[in-house]
């Protein structure tokens, strides 16, 4: 469980976050959680008096706030002290052009998801990484908990068969009502198909459990079936997103996600069953991973605890019924991608489980053939 | 809580339910809880050698156990205290055939789910019980729950405003192995499609679930798109069931039943979401009944418990925190039933909240449906 | 799981249990789950009008519904097809009495606990029985749930190691307010001295979680410390018990009971460790047994799931995963007193699990150890 | 939920929290979380060899690595930029001479539990504090849950109405062998009397517990009753601890804490019952606090979730549903010292919730009383 720092902190710098923003407050915390970086510059919002006011708070220097990406992409790297990466946490239809920005100057770049707001931006996104030596990383952070580690370890490993059955849900219930209507920053953007792209709830969560459910199984999703709908008058995207998927292989899966469930604050769990075992999980108990080996008990696996594997105890912090949160899963990312950073200041390459760039452009996939399939009443659509 | 026996038990009959049936003995108990019945005649099973020692393990008199059911029906209409009512629990091929002789000598009938084998039988069913002035009832003995009931008058007293998001789901794991090559006689009656149908997984199980949503919604299904499949090699009739429901007003289902999935034994599980709050119910813990309403804490509400409607108190034998079981459920149908049948005995008619034909020809519709979908791929198609 | 009746049913007679009474209904359910029983007498109340009404309800001939138990002792006695078993579900103070008439004229008696209302009569009970060749059974019915029997049989088996820590506690909450002021019958006999004895709340619940804790675990207490305490004001009786236990052997235990703890509908939960592992079961979770073995992940075990041991399965009637209940316990013990009497109507004699005269004695030593450990500011007190 | 760092960082040291240690890294992680600290110094072993290797790590410059806190109080407190705070977290027998030395010089403490070894110790320790200008804050870091401070504000809100029970435990099975004659570090030091002081399991965890129900009840406690027992064969401090407790006002208590009960890994629970309605809480689920008022629904009152309260969304970094963990629970603490010592820079002081000299006294007056009244056969010890 040793975390430790290196004494040269890696130079990072961050476009959006500004004050009042959600997600990039999240960001520094977790990159500060294992000491790997130091936040020295930002494009915090898009104007210079606003981006410098929010880098006053963080303790940036004045001449190292900017009020525009690209200009901060270009003079961080020619500084001598430059940024050595960026965080990129602006709404979706802003991540590919910042992205660019910074990585053809050889800036690495840890990007919020979803990957973009477009498919057509995605596909540019994928030939931009590359044909750039810069790392990239998204933060599907909820494969960085501990017991989805684990989770993912057991299936390669052959313990649950034959895949069979995935059941994948993200439930929430903060857009029952038309709270885009009230001047709430989070959902106005969320629910606006510019800033968005096509799709709502689909985009902004359905993305994560489809995301896990692929990182668990280890399967590729094959066709998808989908049935999306708005319950929320005059929203224009999705609200509630039923899809059928089949995997390659023969796997089925179902996948619900919802911003319109009353009583689901964070709801997204996953069940997955093989021929010889059966796991489950959920976000908000993350601590918790039950194994049903076929025939025999079910077995509770704890964060740390006994029978915790070495790819769960590898990304845990501290000992068994401590619970490690949230915050703790976006530390991780940010851990392995400095490693990635340290071994590429030394010319190196080293893999990580971060998801990156292919993850993003099949959360776009993902996205788009939902949308289709339907707009074409429900019909099976293969993916990619 | 008053449960008050008539003197006057009915004297009852049953058609199977002999030595190594499961569900037979089910029907016994359950009769016996509430003390209305007295069992005093069967055809437990064709031969009339089992069935006279079937009869002799339940003290029936010899010559009211009998090798055919035909003989049975027609003997015990001719008594002077021969059978008023007679339960059926046979394999589901079996049911309409039994039913008839019954229902047309004026005996009432409560018969095992599904209503038949096939969707044929399932029409003529509906005109010979209309036709009939005997009882029917049809035990989905989830829907007699206590928390069921009261999740039910909440949603028709408005409490979780217009309906949206339905998600019901059940699973079990014990067909995780070809068990029916063994001679197991649970397994080989429901994967045979001579006895259970053109439906496996899904008329065993997923009806119940499919009634279940039904009866506490009170939505009426419109259309559903069905990924049916078989998981274990060598059998024929599915095993896992995915399915995307659309329901009459707008709400959208999602409806999973397996019996592939290990670590469930028989989890039986309802998710309904409205405009105004959402509730959750899972069989494994029936006491409880969760409830979200809208931007409130979620509440505990509990079996004879503070918050307890009179549709649950009604049903409920003893003080709260006691769990009530499954045997309760089968129970209280048979004593809705019993009412039913003392009122007939004066010549008067009362509402229960027993399924009945109805539900038996929905359900039998709802497999078909889904069959039907199944083999164009997953196409909508229309529910009756 | 075959549970076969006898056609010749045990004819009970019941004392107790008129319209109004909660727990005589329980046993009247209980003791016709199995069908092993048939009620044909009764002093349901103490005057022979109230008697013959209940008498009435329950189907009983009028002439053997009586106005006192004495009587119906004597009578049913002479009679050709007199009763062979009582049922005494009266307030504690009259069981001695009443069991005193039965037990001397042969008739086996099944006693609700706690057994007597003062130390006095408990010693008295024990001679009693011990000179009658009739048998004796009290109805603590939590010791019959399926997964208590697997716990006890776990511990036996040395699967826990040395017992270590005994943690006990029965909590409710329906007096925490002075309800004996109202009319309410429940209340009223178990906080007046006259009907209970000396212990409220520790007669009452306490009893079930001493008893539950020796039949698990197979230990003696040696000594234990209480502090009992009356909250509501105006109640004669403790309502609120803390006790620290001291077994034979050196293992440490704690009970606490309570019927002042608002949030706490039946709250019997039992957890015993020992050097190799420890287990944790709560009675509103009847199905469920958590298993530590030390060093090694938590495991579920369930009733009739994988892993259940015969003790368990013995005392199931369905398969995993359908809830078994609190009427099922009962009807457990009253299904192994009827063995122990078809057993005894032919001269012989069986070993069963039911709890008798020797645990409805420790009972009362307990309470007595538990009130004058109260009385001498929590000094520590010898039990037997 | 709005976090600021202020850009002008407090300047920490840390003495003990070297290579291998596990509670310094804990420490430092929390002290990032909210980015209001900067670790410049550290007497991180008791050789300085040691001592620079762990500062290297944690990227200290050589200079400011000490081998002596001694020393290193002296020179940092000379310094132009010496620090202006220090965490303690040495083993518990060093925490009143090195907060001596830092504390004179008027550096601001940070101190791990419990306060001291002896209870002498324990009395110089506040005089100290009371005579000094700097800050002395100790870790009782489970007080800082948002939950638990929501439960202290509704107690004290009178949402419970009277106080009547306390029911709190901390149990973990990692001593359940006698691990310390391994080399276990954590282990050794803890059974290690010298070390440790008179307590065990009670000093390293109970005291958790006893803070815990007084910080949520806002209870003295008055006298007490224990039942101390060291299980594991060699060694010498108690590793279960039995405890009655009496507080100011009538309510009683019961704690139990044990580091031999398998399958525990960190279970600290708390429930409190008063005249008006319950609360329970566990550790290993922080997110959600149960609420049962008096005759209603038991609430889930979850954190950031409808119905938290200021108390608790002060103190909430993220939204609800996404679980905060334990290391947050640390940085809040460390964050309203922060805001303590920004104060004090100004010349002016706050009050915050964070736990002091006093509740440190009153965890070493608790632990005496607990040996004290072990000793004497568990008597009544009166409290302080």
């Amino acid at each position: 469980m040793a975390v430790q720092a290196k004494p040269d902190r890696i130079r990072l710098g961050m476009v959006g976050g500004g004050r009042d923003a959600f997600i990039g407050g999240v960001h520094r915390i977790a990159s500060r959680i294992d000491d790997h970086y130091q936040l020295v510059a930002g494009a915090f919002s898009s104007t210079i008096e606003k981006s410098k006011l929010s880098g006053l708070d963080l303790g940036i220097d004045e001449d190292r706030s900017y009020g525009s990406f690209k200009e901060m992409a270009i003079r961080e790297a020619r500084l001598k002290n430059g940024i050595e990466a960026v965080s990129i946490v602006t709404p979706n239809h802003l991540h590919f052009s910042v992205a660019k920005e910074f990585l053809k100057r050889g800036i690495h770049v840890i990007c919020d998801k979803p990957l973009t707001s477009t498919a057509s931006d995605a596909k540019k996104f994928v030939n931009l990484v590359n044909d750039s030596d810069a790392l990239f990383m998204l933060t599907h952070n909820y494969t960085a908990y501990p017991m989805i580690r684990q989770a993912r370890e057991m299936v390669a490993a052959g313990k649950l068969g034959d895949m069979r059955v995935v059941q994948v849900e993200y439930a929430q219930d903060w857009l029952s009502t038309e709270l885009e209507a009230t001047d709430q920053k989070q959902a106005s953007w969320r629910v606006d198909p510019e800033r968005s792209g096509a799709g709502g709830c689909i985009g902004d969560i359905g993305t994560h459990a489809f995301n896990l459910a692929g990182f668990v199984t280890g399967l590729k999703a094959e066709s998808l079936c989908a049935d999306l709908h708005t319950f929320v008058e005059g929203r224009q995207l999705d609200d509630n997103v039923h899809i059928m998927l089949r995997y390659e292989g023969g796997a089925k899966g179902m996948l619900w996600s919802s911003q319109v469930a009353p009583g689901n604050e964070n709801g997204l769990r996953l069940r997955v069953y093989g021929s010889q075992g059966g796991i489950s999980w959920a976000q908000e108990e993350p601590n918790k991973l039950w194994y049903s080996p076929l025939g025999e008990p079910t077995q509770l696996m704890t964060r740390a605890g006994p029978g915790a594997t070495d790819a769960a105890n590898d990304v845990s912090r501290i000992p068994a019924g401590h619970p490690e949160g949230y915050l703790e899963g976006f530390a991780t990312l940010y851990k392995e991608t400095a490693e990635a950073i340290y071994a590429a200041r030394d010319g190196k390459s080293i893999d990580t489980l971060c998801p990156g760039i292919k993850e993003g452009a099949e959360g776009i996939a993902f996205i788009s053939a939902a949308v289709s399939s339907n707009k074409k009443n429900g019909n099976w659509i293969k993916l990619g």
